[in-house]
């Protein structure tokens, strides 16, 4: 219905893959097809049992692209819901059986999605939030963990550890953090949703309880999400209604929405691994370009196993916001943080947690690459930074000389 | 992706839009167009910010065509998640600021997106629901609110009224009920999901503090709807994250959907009081119609204000399941009662409700018309209806002779 002027619907150069990514042509057309379609996936007829079956395949797709049972996914509006369906819906779960259990255990550097509804768990519902240290790579410090685990087993609800960063790129020890609370009988969930695209996300080898994902990440529309939830879990709704998702997620089902979501994952675990490797050369020559241009730009995270789309760079005396608008002025489109955040002017507590200072976190670009990413962006991209860097560094210098 | 056998994709006679109803050729348009563009509406940059605008373009659309301000649009993924955000929102506003509010009021025959979301809150939460009573067509009975309020003003948290019934189609009164409870500061929730399509629903004229709707029942997508919210109204979110839509909603923002949902609620409204002389038209000719060739059959809620395209009949001597089943065989689709519950085999609690037994309530069948609907439709039923119901009371008559 808005009306929208035609050049900006094709971004020249679009480095922002982590925040969305292109709707897959595979997902577009089974969105479209199901929108020409009538069918509520609950009713008894059969324009409903059409529906319904659009609904169970996609299931079963999804459910062998990620190594799971059909009967383990559950259908969300997303990432965001997924992670509070999993960490409200275990932590009212085992505190109502255990009312001891009230310990919730996570790094610090998980997405606002896990980190604001622990937030809400700890102001309101009595949780008591442990954020676990990382090193200077991002990466969750396994030993601290386990202290904090064997420290007094009985009085942890859950674990929540992340698969990969969204803002670095981390890859998180995740099937080392399952094991680890496993031992002890604790519930871990795991936010896979940058995860999917470049990594081997298969969720029984993992060993965690419950998994986050979402198809916007992977080229399949917003709007579509899951949570892997293994059967025998007791997980407590957010959202009651009419039973669907066998009672856990209530909410007409969006045959279409879930038809583009699998077909998204499908197709991008397919290619994945020609993929990652693709995408981790590409990824390699824009850091090698940006640094080349930018002597003393620094990559965050080097030291670690990061995504292979992530390239996630500090310019010292520069101001991210600066950088990314300048570089949004040449039509190169990218973020200084998580989209979910943009526009608080707030440093990344993911580099604060890598133990950055405020001027470094906020010095910060985070370049992502992904399905639809080519050398040319990346060649785009060096060929400005130089002068973009330039750029604001010089307005920075006059700010810094008025002050 | 999962394959349609082709005969099944237009169903010959759909008579279940208040299931979910066709959508419609603008809202198709609006969500196909932006699926084919990239941009998360909370990014900073220019993929970002024509994504944001086709976001806050589509709520002023829609706020202007539901009586309400664009800052008071809380986007969902449907009716109910609103529904679920408004009444867990405002129980734990209310109850978290004056723990003595513990009572929650609503008609017995609401959906169960509320129902079963007061009945989690009564045994999770502490709540005391009170389900009032309804009349022989299914109005809520004012004085029983009115007397139910003024026992003990100070320890009502909410009361939630629907709009319109799902499955008799029956008219509250809403605007009454806001009335009685704003003498007494407390506030309204009203489910609005069924009386977009034919109901001039407008949000500040009501008096009610938040109102649901949903794309899928005016032909918009599924997986789109909206939460209508006073902006001064405390209301803890469901969802945390992000901090989307003001912080009441996290998650990111869906603009297909969003794109969608106005396009068909714009549309809808524009063609509303036509539309809802054309559907009671042919509602009455279906009534009519279907009580010449089946002279015992009864319209329920039959002297209350009813919307324009429900008719629920119950048919004497005869299982509705089995009904809607040989309907089906025919290629008429129908339902007995919510899409929701549908394949529960539990008598209708509004029938109940409105005082008829339990065989009368398994006797019924919902039949509602759309904006697709025709006249050769209710002929279709029509002719099909007499020779279903000697059927059924033949298979009826058999089962009961062999027990």
């Amino acid at each position: 219905m808005p009306a929208v002027p035609h050049d900006l619907c094709t971004p020249a150069v679009y480095l922002d893959h982590a925040a969305t990514t292109p709707v897959r042509a595979a997902a577009v057309a089974a969105v479209t097809a199901e929108l020409g379609r009538v069918g509520n996936p609950s009713s008894l007829h059969a324009s409903g049992r059409r529906a319904r079956r659009v609904v169970e395949e996609s299931r079963e797709a999804l459910a062998a692209a990620l190594g799971c049972r059909p009967g383990e996914v559950v259908f969300t509006s997303g990432g965001t819901e997924a992670d509070n369906l999993a960490l409200k819906g275990l932590w009212w779960a085992r505190h109502d059986a255990e009312p001891a259990r009230r310990r919730v255990l996570a790094p610090a550097v998980e997405h606002h999605a896990v980190l604001d509804a622990l937030d809400w768990l700890a102001a309101h519902e009595g949780a008591v939030v442990e954020l676990l240290p990382v090193d200077a790579e991002g990466r969750l410090e396994l030993a601290t963990l386990e202290a904090s685990l064997a420290r007094d087993p009985g009085s942890v609800a859950l674990v929540t550890c992340m698969w990969a960063n969204n803002e670095v790129g981390t890859v998180q020890p995740v099937a080392e953090v399952a094991a680890l609370a496993a031992a002890h009988g604790v519930p871990v969930h795991t936010d896979a949703v940058q995860a999917v695209a470049t990594l081997p996300v298969d969720f029984a080898a993992v060993g965690v309880d419950t998994l986050a994902v979402t198809g916007h990440k992977v080229g399949g529309p917003v709007g579509a999400g899951a949570l892997v939830a293994r059967r025998d879990l007791d997980l407590v709704p957010l959202v009651h209604g009419g039973g669907q998702e066998r009672d856990v997620r209530s909410g007409t089902l969006d045959a279409a929405a879930v038809a583009g979501l699998a077909a998204a994952v499908v197709e991008t675990v397919a290619a994945r691994e020609q993929e990652a490797v693709r995408l981790a050369a590409l990824r390699d020559e824009l850091v090698r370009g940006v640094q080349a241009a930018v002597p003393d730009a620094v990559l965050n995270g080097a030291g670690a196993e990061r995504l292979a789309g992530h390239a996630h760079l500090s310019f010292p005396g520069c101001e991210g916001d600066s950088l990314l608008m300048l570089l949004d002025a040449r039509g190169l489109e990218c973020s200084t943080g998580s989209a979910c955040s943009a526009g608080v002017p707030q440093p990344s507590h993911v580099l604060l947690a890598m133990g950055h200072d405020d001027r470094r976190a906020r010095s910060s670009l985070r370049f992502s690459l992904g399905h639809s990413s080519t050398a040319a962006d990346v060649a785009a991209l060096v060929a400005a930074i130089g002068p973009v860097v330039e750029r604001a560094r010089a307005a920075g210098a006059v700010a810094a000389g008025r002050g």
